[in-house]
């Protein structure tokens, strides 16, 4: 539970907002790179903390991030041609480059000095892991580094990355993003979250730790530690019959970020607005690059796995577009016969499934009537992160500061450990791994 | 012509508004039965006098109404799964059951006690006479006894009851089944309103009162009594050729109920919100079972009688949905042709013509800018009903002691007497007609 | 650019505005004639001014606009039976004839007085030139005459008229009607754009004035001067190797009227309300009448010519409405591949151009947020002319006195001169052709 002013200064992201200020301090993704995929490619529009601004890659392939419209009449720059190193306003021909300067101004004649004196609001990004980044701070206090994600050192094809629209704010995608106990239930196949004696059968001959443990505590104990990234979020199941500890580690990386215990992968879920964020979802790998089944299973949609659920990218879209046709109009597509039979949910997919539990919260939940239990001491340690982070932020402490750029190469990860093992010296313990080389 | 205030109390019923708090005394037609078929079968929204809630049918066949969001993190319990005596959050798999209470907490493990703490909104709901019905005000104040309308006391078979969406504040639907007279128009094919010769031949030879009598006099005379369910409301047409009065006794039960001259069936107008209310059609019979046929077509909405208007079910609906196929959107699908030639309207069904002439006031009609006549005594009489009765429950008295529940089985009728007989001497003469058995 | 109050000034159009009041001193085209075909035709909607009304074509002919909400209960009239001089109200039958009376009062009986007590809003109405055109000033204000457009004069084969919606206010349409520049840009097929030498052997030959002329200078220099129908604005390219100036006169009739250089044609840019406009366009002849593939290509909106852009009537609708099928929620269709080789925006049809280079500007543009430059001079003096109209008849100088309903039979021309010929001198030598005959 948190107080209507803290559940404020959490959510809302326009520009002046201590959030929309705070969030503005870090590098955005703000795009895949393949949306633009070659120089001179079509311009398309970004939404980005209420900001309506307009991309494009320029002939020599540099990124520019303008406001969207054209300051002579304030026509859309994202109908623009995007030609020679610049974009052209359609209505009159005006031109910026990358910069926001206006470098052509043809109605004017070729001797006006005019074009000089306009130039609009552009915020600078770069092209980086397969992600496009953007900052949209002050510049005397923009990080010098991008964060230095595991998937930024791998080639291209050892990466996999997705994005879908949630609608809804984005600390409902990134409290389910750290609420890793959520697992045992909205993402559970009826026989994992049952446990029956074929199940369990089947589960012991696994070596996904995952299928053998994540259910056989339904009430796991939580731990979370304070690092240079964000937080460490810890959860622990009793394993009764082993006499062991299950060990699942979140990664929670400031502002948006969350790495799934399963390893290798992770989301940033990055506001558009006050009610709508960004899944991006993102994947690497070491030890072989991804598949072309690979790709076309996470780019189509298509899942089903033991939980009918799936990994990080499964979402079926709306053809042509990044909203996924499983939504709050139809219901997710909820099917109670599967719900009934099948899984917890009745509906397919991890991703539909978090946006059915997020999105029907409404666009901003009430945070004032929540009953928090035991097992959401992750995000009530994260929130407090952030509030703690803002209020740095007011007296003058920047968050690239406060975290660390160099330091956002974790991953999470899971294990078993003896039950007189503590938390930190399971963190000891498992070091190497979080800053391991992945493989999944 | 009401005051702009009057319109205001009369319209809105959210909860603390003066006709919500009204609204909110008596037991309330939510669903269909049949919305809620079997034990543990799936969950449905219900939106009531502004409250969204969700309802279920547990295992022992119980009904439970529940605030919609889960206290925990406020999940939609909608997507709930419905199972063993309780619905189960999709999140984390927190459980109520009718009462709201939680009865399972599995994310806190079996030893805490939290859950005996977390209780959520329910209200008391109970299955009878083919309606799901539900009480949302005080519970000091529950009326013990459900109102004693006829289709309660006949078995399922020969009830008939259907419903469907009206995009419209409820008193514009109450207010249209409490004024007959827009039956001699709105409802009537053109040979009925023009009543040619070949028409008055016809209507001659025929059993039915209101074929033969209902446009013969299209300025009735119109009388209102006040009565222990609420106004009897009497329109008087005279029969010149015959030297008779043709007499239609429409009844307002408050608080939103209406039944139709035409005996045997009537209306519930039950308020969603202030914008939009359900209209319950509600029929019965005790001469024999309805047939299939005749569910199917009021199921459907095929309608075709002699006025293309048809009874009080007809409404083709969007399929999987409770709304008019033909709708304010499209117009009501009005066809300008079939109005120059076949009847009034130029749409099919009575309940389209009703939503035609009633959404098209706006979704809250400004009634200080009617110019009421004579024939509009009925819904004079009912509005100021309300009005007082609203201002009883100001003043402390119950609309449960203004009215009297066991006084609810009144239908409306139609019948023909001696120009001399007036309309006190008619209720006596038809006291146990309003009362009878059914026949139609 | 302008001031945020000049910009509520000159873009707020309901009533008691002051560009409310101003518009509604003008008669209005509201319809196209053809939209009330003959007499007892249906009525139709007609939005004007924020305004919700009614229009109806009687058994006489005579056309009617009423207020749409019938008196008695507030049902719409749209919806209502047009039969024998009246509009008649299809709830309980109240019939209106086109002056607003109540005429018929069926529910009150014959010998009641109370319909003539009953008449609603009316606004005069005419059916001229191919339009119908009302008035919704102060009756003792109200212009004798319609403006005596060229297209008044001719007979109705000889006329061409379409219209569609565009989604933004009208001012911006307005805007786009008197700035002529955005031709060599927006309008322009790639060939004409760029001039290469093909292009020009192409040019040379032809007799097209506007062809051969209009891209040889991008920078053209702007005249305005005001006139007792609106605005002359004048555009001047430099056609270098020939030494002469090409001249383009574009006409702007207040309020909201523009008639295009090439001669006959023109559009009227009336606003719905705050956020909508209609695109009256506008063409008549006088060497002979239309042919039906003529008004085939302009009525279905089919359009191919040098530059993909056609006509002034350019533009595909949706089926049964006025709203164009390439629009904001599909951007305008664009093809990007055809705006990189074909012509400069990639979207088809002059109609489909002006409507996402101003639509995208928002439903309402930020004019404070404009940079004009030396080709903006005609719509500066445009908006300057309107508010200088707008302060005028707060201080009781009615419009039709500042300006000249007879005057309005000008149409814009284009003609070559030698560079020693001035703007001044220029409107002497072609004063005959700008009222001349029309021919194309």
């Amino acid at each position: 539970m948190l107080s209507e002013a803290d559940n404020q200064t959490l959510t809302k992201v326009t520009r002046g907002t201590p959030m929309g200020q705070f969030l503005r301090r870090f590098w955005t993704p703000i795009l895949l790179s393949r949306e633009l995929p070659e120089p001179d490619c079509p311009p398309i529009r970004v939404r980005i903390f209420g900001e309506d601004l307009v991309a494009f890659r320029d002939t020599k392939g540099q990124v520019g991030l303008l406001e969207e419209l054209c300051p002579h009449r304030q026509t859309s720059l994202f109908f623009g041609r995007n030609e020679e190193d610049g974009l052209r306003c359609i209505y009159h021909g005006w031109k910026f480059d990358v910069t926001g300067q206006c470098v052509d101004m043809p109605t004017e004649g070729p001797e006006s000095n005019f074009k000089s004196k306009v130039k609009i609001i552009s915020y600078p990004a770069r092209d980086c892991g397969g992600l496009i980044w953007a900052y949209l701070g002050p510049i005397e206090a923009m990080p010098p580094e991008l964060p230095s994600f595991r998937f930024m050192d791998v080639p291209p094809e050892y990466r996999l990355h997705t994005k879908y629209l949630r609608e809804c704010n984005f600390l409902q995608a990134l409290d389910g993003g750290i609420d890793s106990v959520h697992t045992n239930f909205l993402h559970a196949g009826l026989d994992r979250y049952q446990r029956n004696e074929d199940f369990n059968e089947r589960a012991r001959r696994s070596d996904d730790l995952d299928l053998r443990y994540r259910t056989v505590d339904k009430a796991p104990k939580f731990f979370a530690r304070r690092t240079s990234y964000g937080l460490l979020v810890a959860s622990r199941r009793t394993v009764e019959d082993e006499g062991n500890y299950y060990w699942r580690f979140n990664q929670f990386l400031t502002p948006y970020y969350s790495m799934t215990p399963r390893g290798g992968g992770g989301h940033a879920f990055v506001p558009l607005d006050d009610y709508n964020c960004w899944s991006f979802n993102l994947e690497s790998r070491v030890d072989r690059p991804f598949t072309e089944e690979e790709r076309e299973r996470a780019h189509s949609g298509i899942a089903a796995d033991v939980d009918l659920a799936g990994g990080i990218h499964m979402n079926k879209r709306i053809p042509g577009t990044f909203r996924a046709a499983a939504n709050l109009a139809n219901d997710f597509l909820i099917d109670r016969e599967m719900q009934r039979t099948k899984n917890f949910t009745g509906v397919v997919g991890t991703g539909t499934q978090d946006s059915m539990a997020q999105i029907t919260m409404g666009a901003i939940v009430d945070r004032t009537k929540e009953h928090l239990g035991i097992t959401d001491v992750g995000i009530i340690q994260a929130r407090r992160l952030l509030l703690d982070e803002i209020k740095q932020l007011q007296d003058g402490v920047s968050p690239t500061e406060a975290t660390s750029p160099e330091s956002y190469s974790v991953v999470g990860i899971q294990f078993v450990e003896d039950q007189s093992v503590t938390f930190d010296e399971c963190i000891e313990r498992h070091q190497n791994e979080i800053y391991a080389q992945l493989t999944t």
